[in-house]
């Protein structure tokens, strides 16, 4: 067993069009740098090598959370020291706590000889998340921990994630520098929904599902619309409309919100096409005054991995 | 160009478990016999060799419907001589109107030198449902026109049907005598579903598709669940609760309510197991005093068919 690990832990998209709460998908990149030692004092030791001003309180950090979680089901006396470098800004909209919860407990993992299944994982990575979204989702978590195409079937009364894979596929987010709070984004979604629109919904999902495992990018671009989520949010999110616009007439398939918002992503054959469609993207905040960043990179086909170990 | 052709055309379930509107499935049996002619004459003209005393003036039969749609379409003067043995008992749940719609249409589309797409015919086929149902839908028609496991991803703006392939199954029905009017079943439905609950559904969506494209039957049964429809329906359907415990006893994947009831549909891994479940679901109507008939068959990998021509 190494006594220290290196850890890549991808970028997510969550809330996958139609699929809300279920469907996520890996980016290649970006993604975090997490470097885990196995020590002889028990607990968990954070370090922040990046500018972002995370907290680094093990109780409050949600790397720090992920690990607690998973030393409750270790007996040996041992802890972890962690260093974290986040390529994935904090409140990007794809996935970046995730990522530091998925990436700390692949190696914690790995540091103790992969005991833990990937579900095992996934559990302790959603106890990190709900510190920063003050929820148990797995939506992120789970590419972040199995790569590609993930569906959140269930987490009660047991976890159940199915890892699919997607075919080539580059995605190109924008990142509007606008704060949209994770409480006024799941005040504004309906109660209920008219079953119609519900049975429209799960029709897309149904065909977003299909497309992935049968490679069909028409599918996967008709069936992308969530007409649930999105036309509750879109108000939160000024330029979405114009946005997706833009990114259609520069070739993408289909897009959306991506998480809970403020970041809009959408997917594209190739990667030339992913590059335009991220300046389309940007062109639009640019209009209204609003600073953005915007990020391209393929479908990661691998989550959350040990790089090199020591 | 053949004058005259006869056709198969499969039972099929509809509302596939979690699948509400949107999933459907094709057996290899029971299926409808139907002989097309084409005639000189306009219009249709329609026999049944069967005794169910089924209208034959053809603005009032589901399969003379469907064809006066086909026909519309059609400038030339022609028209259709219509001999249909029902091999699927109407009102059993399993797609009875659908299989005589889609047989007379990919008859008529063969005498035609099949000039029409199949969702075009599924679009004269559905005309043809109207009349029975009420409602355009198409749950059952696309599977009876395509075969195999069928997403009605959308009707509107244009008909969108994937076709997908399933993993050998043997599916059990049981028919218990019990009259179940389509209005009194659309009354039970709820207007509006918690937002909760329809994320729950299109998950178990998700599974199920993924299931079945990935052939993992495991996933199948997890994913069957339907959480909306069937609690609203159950009290319409005595024995459901029991004949659904007795199936997964017996070996059943899983299963639910077919088309919306009175039948009773399982997956099943095996022939063998089919009928096993089969004995099971009719042990509960036995039971309970309710005639019934029960029916085993293979999932079916095609649709409506010519099976000879001349």
């Amino acid at each position: 067993m190494p006594d220290s690990v290196l850890v890549h832990s991808p970028a997510t998209l969550s809330n996958l069009g139609c699929g809300f709460d279920v469907l996520g998908l890996a980016l290649a990149a970006p993604y975090d740098t997490i470097r885990l030692r196995r020590t002889a004092t028990p607990g968990v030791c954070i370090r922040h090598l990046d500018g972002y001003n995370l907290p680094t309180d093990p109780t409050r950090n949600v790397a720090g959370v992920a690990l607690l979680a998973l030393l409750r089901e270790v007996p040996e006396e041992i802890g972890f020291e962690v260093e974290i470098t986040k390529g994935i800004m904090p409140g990007s909209g794809v996935g970046s706590s995730s990522a530091s919860a998925a990436g700390a407990v692949v190696g914690a993992n790995a540091l103790l000889g992969n005991r833990f299944t990937k579900m095992e994982l996934i559990d302790f990575a959603m106890a990190g998340e709900a510190v920063a979204s003050g929820a148990r989702h797995a939506d992120n978590i789970a590419p972040a921990i199995f790569g590609g195409f993930t569906v959140v079937r269930a987490l009660e009364p047991a976890i159940d994630i199915v890892a699919l894979p997607a075919p080539p596929m580059w995605v190109a987010v924008v990142h509007p520098q606008i704060e949209v709070k994770t409480s006024e984004s799941r005040k504004v979604l309906p109660a209920a929904v008219p079953l119609g629109l519900a049975v429209r919904q799960w029709a897309n999902v149904a065909g977003l599902v299909s497309g992935f495992l049968t490679a069909d990018y028409e599918l996967i671009g008709r069936s992308l619309d969530d007409y649930i989520v999105e036309p509750a949010r879109q108000a939160l999110i000024p330029g979405l409309a114009e946005a997706r616009k833009r990114a259609l007439a520069a070739g993408a398939i289909g897009g959306g919100i991506s998480g809970s918002g403020p970041s809009i992503f959408m997917l594209n054959k190739t990667e030339a096409i992913a590059q335009a469609v991220g300046e389309a993207l940007g062109s639009v905040f640019a209009e209204l005054g609003i600073e953005f960043k915007t990020y391209v990179g393929p479908v990661g086909t691998e989550g959350a991995k040990v790089i090199c170990e020591s």
